[in-house]
């Protein structure tokens, strides 16, 4: 009833919507399972989608996207293209004789994006508004597809806190820099708070399959815990090798023993975004960041392009194993 | 004296620090003229800026970058490329035959970074954390490398509000999504407030330039207003068309006609970080924004591509003038 309510209110509220429409017909019409999606887009005869360069009518999206089931993640392009083969032939996915994957908004510039069967690799480059830009245009996407029951994961890199760099961090809840689980957006010139929290029913399978990946030796070690997700590299992170560092050290070390007392078992840049986008929807998310390095010992990167390149497939092997027992199960259900 | 007892509180502070340096060495051997610098980095032997992947010793900066007087920075990598190849032709500036510019981030994958001779043409992605990472690598490089008298530009795109798609808006101050002149961080745990304040004088320089180049066709109007800072594209820019609208057209219209009635002519997701970052670092920066639509009317762009092309020539051709006729009046000087 609420939703009615809702929906009614917009109605009265938006001159453009056909006033022959009831409220009834309305929620029939509308066909998505996207929580609290904008009415309004209802009303729209075309929606191009800036960023990721697809429009409603002009690309097909029912026809090209209704069987998305799973869309990671990730900041680099290259990462997320890298993504794209890996799971192309983790799960048997046939690219025709004489083509190759194509990124699907090469002309935007914005995103790399790549269709492989059921999974959309994308990256989102960094920082919470770049991610913000991204799953606004994908919430819409699955809506506008009629993709059913999408998994969203973002596959990530960050500082760890107490953990081995190496270490997959699987967040349970995303915390701002003053420790709030808060996606915190100034709208119309308001603050408003989203909440932050992740899918607990996703997460506790990634728990099974860390366990079983870590038993094959495809993955160190998989944890749980709250992400501190800042809006800066540097300062934000309580780094002292910024361009500017107003604290001393002592001060950041102290800061970061705060970070563990409030469970922050790492620090990237998105999930708070992330997490609180994909909550409002009512879409089902994880965030797994493998560690590089542990922020209570160092603040430079400093692995070997191996190590480098062994730690960043390391939550690849976890999303992937996920992917693929996922299809396998529907695929026996069918 | 107070920059001379910041350094003694740092020495006090940094068990690291040598103790057998007295202030005023400490303050001779600085040798910056960027205010508010890291003072830790005095004692690092060694610095990788690894989102822009060059380090302090590997990459002999000082070598390289000790020339760089203007550093131009917009949000996508490709436009970036072309303002390389726009700058290179107008400044004469010769690639050796047989050669090409050369993106010096591409092993990083995170920034598209070109060098012509003594100017960075460099992209930023998308929002402030993003700019915020490359900001203090290419602080601490100019820092680092000893260049001297540096500006930087952003060259951006823009949502205009009551000018017409296509003018060319020079920030003369950025405001946060609650019209605060304001850089806001959260530094352990607490929040700080910087400044956002472009610099005067290359603003004006920017208006006189502007007037010649729309003398000649170059580009339409340029006019110099705030600029607001959202960390969305779409609720945070009052936009109806996201994957979430919670508020009404009406309420939208009043917002953006609140917006002007604050002064404000343009909204875009970088000049916070932009400003907050360079006029804390006492650098000369400006903000140079083309309007793809008018938000008065428009949500979203709908330019022809050939539109696009020329729009987004504008900032670059208004900035490129302004390098061409600095570079010639410091020719004309030696």
């Amino acid at each position: 009833m609420e939703r009615r309510k809702r929906i009614m209110r917009y109605l009265e509220a938006i001159p453009k919507i056909k006033r022959d429409i009831t409220s009834q017909e309305a929620e029939e019409k509308e066909e998505t399972y996207v929580a609290n999606l904008n009415p309004n887009l209802r009303d729209l005869s075309d929606d191009y989608l800036y960023h990721i360069n697809l429009g409603k009518t002009s690309s097909n999206l029912v026809e090209t996207f209704k069987d998305v089931k799973f869309i990671c993640m990730g900041g680099s392009a290259s990462r997320m293209h890298e993504f794209a083969y890996y799971i192309k032939d983790l799960i048997g996915f046939k690219v025709p004789f004489g083509f190759d994957l194509k990124n699907l908004c090469e002309p935007s510039d914005r995103y790399a994006l790549f269709k492989v069967g059921p999974v959309i690799s994308v990256n989102h480059g960094m920082g919470c508004p770049s991610v913000s830009i991204l799953l606004h245009e994908l919430i819409k996407l699955v809506h506008y597809a009629k993709a059913k029951d999408v998994t969203f994961f973002r596959i990530g890199t960050c500082g760890g806190l107490g953990v081995k760099p190496g270490t997959v961090v699987l967040t349970n809840e995303a915390v701002d820099g003053l420790f709030r689980p808060e996606y915190r957006l100034m709208i119309l010139g308001k603050e408003k708070v989203r909440q932050t929290k992740c899918s607990l029913e996703v997460i506790e399978k990634m728990e099974k399959i860390g366990k079983e990946c870590a038993q094959r030796g495809e993955v160190g070690d998989v944890v749980s815990g709250k992400t501190l997700c800042a809006h800066d590299f540097y300062e934000g992170q309580g780094r002292v090798d910024g361009a500017f560092c107003e604290y001393t050290p002592e001060e950041k070390k102290n800061f970061l023993k705060e970070c563990r007392a409030h469970g922050v078992t790492n620090i990237e840049m998105e999930s708070l975004c992330f997490t609180g986008m994909l909550s409002h929807a009512g879409l089902k998310a994880a965030v797994a960041c493998v560690t590089l390095l542990d922020r209570l010992n160092d603040d430079q990167v400093t692995l070997t392009h191996e190590q480098h390149l062994d730690y960043q497939q390391r939550p690849f092997r976890l999303v992937g194993e996920y992917i693929k027992q996922s299809l396998a199960a529907e695929n026996n259900k069918n």
